[in-house]
């Protein structure tokens, strides 16, 4: 059977089984529960009658031949016992949930070379050990009861359960939804590049996500291939690493007892591949999410106008692009006439400092003469959270919503700044409210900055492979 | 009258005026009203009677003469004349909010010139113009009524009102509170180096915060000024600085209408004076946080600590810590051992990568081990914001106070991550719940990192100068 099957088969199955499942760990029975899932989903545990309302089966031997998926949950002294019952069982994909491997001490390590011989030579993919599995929408399997029901078009392969669970959650809390998410720890099996792969040619997954932390510790053509699974990606990929410094590196081998890759080999991933380079979990949350509103919005050049409410912060912020490697141009003093027209005072030669004029209607206008320039790749405004929602705010709002217009017909990114608010409810409201009209809103001009960063790279990546 | 009594009667007027007051200005006079101002209050308007309940008088020569500060609001040309008036009425102090002065065009350029020659040859002293004045809540002035009646140890000075505006906002939010704030625009008369020098000599004065964009366009001694007071601040004094890139620079002259200063001259100021290095607007709020919370708990040894939730923002984060140039060593393999002791999983190498215990008495006392070693500055913990504020999550809450008693008994700052959650009200609770126990709390690793490393800084400094 191909990979591709098997893949289908971890994000799509008909048949599910839990070994051994636990009250204690409802949580695993509830994130499939929740989703719906129309498939069998089987129970194994030698203490339990019923979790979650699932009768539970006694052993692996009581269960059909050929399940599509396996979580395994035993600990790591079991774990090549029940390997080896799955494969006689001929079940099609694990998910070896189970820590203490390589991670851990060398017993681990012994382990897990062990348990690697054999899936080798067997038929069955496998995930992990040591991660907490997959989270596919479509397919109605979870591994969190708190993540969405809804589908979206990024999907996300990572080294790292908890961090997956987070990105999870903080994506869904900005309106962005998942296709394909799988956890995949120290992955001795199915590796970082098999799913790149699979997400490459999935006509589901417009986005790639990518947690990395090492090479698999068995797998020594994972360099190879991982380079080429990157050198054939047609669609945004963001590569966050970690374990690039010495200390990084410790930690990252007692979490998945992975290998660093040389540090130079990354320069050229990042140059030559569409991959994008994402520094930070933070950087990672925020570029998933200019990725999935602003698709075909991507700037031609690497400058912006800034839109401020505070003259203060249009300096500073001023020199954080800059020092970030964007221009802030003059707006052409021709078109800073036509500007100057429509106001009395502040500032319009570029930040735009005019927080007198953001409810009246030559805003939108003022903004419009300055970001259709054609040395403008892009704008970021900073908006301000009100301490009412009333008709004045609503008049700010739609005013947003024009600039963002002319932006999409210009085909030029939009970006908010929204800092943190004492009306903290009023700026959750504010910021949802922007998303849902497709505006990525980001905690501060950096951080929106980032983003536009990487939604001009992948142009120019566009241009050039 | 020296300086120091111009300074008293700014920040403790017994009397003030507002030339022009008007109802569409309304939050002018409720700034102060709010605040329960004892002294006089007298409102000059042509054109109306009552504003906020208080009458109005026609003409500055209505009003008694010394007044301690006067607060003008009148059109550019109408500067002069009105300024002349209040020097025949002795006032004592000015705060000119007019702008369309030197940051908007040649004519405010001559306009100010004007009054700075007027202004120059009085006894009275002058806060802008183009700003917008004092907040000092023991005082009971303010020129936002949304500023908090607390009175704390913080004082401020800054060359942009909004920005200000934010940063007591921002502040407030954060637990933290203001002694004293001037926000003094293009400062023609009184100088950011003026109120230096006395937040420097004020008793209730225990951190300065300073926004500075550029040395004012007359005077031509601010600069050796400037230096001499940083020189001889014996408090730590947060820096942020406008107007460094080319561009910042452009943004910084239509903003204030001040001149940019010469670049190499700043690492001389971070590196003799107790003057701390603050990049953005965002490490200007984190650290003023930090050194509110901190005082005395400054790091000796630049390394920390880490405590994580997640085994992958662990190492994603120690390469940020390292990036910045904050050590996270490995924990000494004897130490190791006694933490070992009481746990099965989990590393304790550093980071802390520990989820399963955080609820157990163990917990703090694992932690105990790691952040009492003498090779470690402090430490930083990622906490997590829960679903439900139930006795488990108390149990957390609690471990998380006694990490803190155990770091300040050992004299370390213990410093707290948090991220944005889908519970941003348990969020907000959270925050506020360990703000109120004097546990800092940022959004995430890295900024917790920044204000360590100012900490750290501050203390190096202290031994220094």
């Amino acid at each position: 059977m191909s990979i591709n099957n098997h893949m289908d088969k971890l994000f799509y199955p008909r048949s599910i089984a839990i070994i051994e499942a636990a009250s204690k760990r409802e949580w695993q029975v509830l994130g499939i529960k929740n989703l719906n899932y129309q498939g069998n989903l089987y129970l194994v545990s030698k203490n339990e009658e019923e979790i979650a309302g699932i009768k539970c089966y006694q052993d692996i031997s009581d269960l059909p031949d050929k399940i599509d998926h396996a979580i395994i949950v035993v600990k790591r002294d079991r774990l090549r016992e029940t390997i080896l019952q799955c494969i006689e069982k001929k079940f099609y994909t694990l998910h070896i949930f189970t820590a203490g491997g390589a991670e851990f001490d060398e017993e681990g390590i012994k382990i897990e070379r062990e348990i690697y011989e054999i899936i080798k030579k067997s038929d069955m993919r496998v995930i992990g050990p040591n991660c907490m599995g997959i989270y596919s929408p479509e397919g109605k399997i979870s591994y969190g009861p708190e993540f969405s029901k809804k589908v979206g078009k990024v999907s996300f392969v990572s080294q790292s359960g908890d961090l997956t669970t987070q990105y999870i959650l903080r994506s869904n809390y900005n309106g962005v939804f998942f296709s394909k998410v799988a956890s995949i720890g120290n992955s001795i099996d199915l590796t970082i590049s098999d799913f790149i792969n699979y997400f490459n040619a999935d006509e589901k997954t417009e986005i790639i996500g990518v947690y990395f932390e090492g090479f698999p510790r068995f797998q020594e053509k994972e360099g190879l291939k991982f380079w080429n699974a990157l050198k054939n990606v047609k669609k945004p990929l963001l590569l966050l690493r970690g374990g690039i410094s010495h200390q990084g590196k410790r930690a990252a081998v007692s979490h998945t007892g992975t290998l660093a890759a040389n540090d130079r080999i990354w320069d050229a991933i990042y140059k030559q591949t569409r991959a994008l380079r994402v520094e930070t979990f933070e950087e990672l949350v925020d570029s998933t999410l200019a990725f999935n509103l602003c698709q075909n919005l991507y700037p031609k050049v690497k400058s912006i106008v800034l839109i401020t409410w505070s003259g203060g912060k249009a300096v500073i912020a001023t020199d954080q692009l800059v020092r970030l490697g964007i221009d802030v141009p003059e707006i052409a003093p021709s078109t800073q006439e036509k500007m100057k027209k429509l106001i009395s005072i502040g500032s319009v030669k570029n930040p735009l400092d005019l927080p007198w004029i953001v409810r009246r209607e030559k805003f939108p206008e003022i903004c419009k003469l300055a970001i259709k320039e054609d040395y403008i790749g892009g704008s970021i405004m900073e908006a301000g959270t009100w301490r009412n929602h009333d008709e004045r705010f609503f008049k700010y709002f739609e005013n947003i919503l024009k600039i963002y217009e002319i932006s999409k017909q210009l085909k030029k990114p939009f970006l908010i700044s929204l800092p943190p608010s004492q009306f903290y409810q009023n700026r959750e409201k504010f910021k949802k409210m922007l998303i849902e009209k497709n505006i990525p809103v980001f905690l501060n001009i950096k951080r929106a900055a980032k983003a536009f960063l990487n939604l001009f790279e992948y142009q120019r990546k566009l241009r050039l492979f």
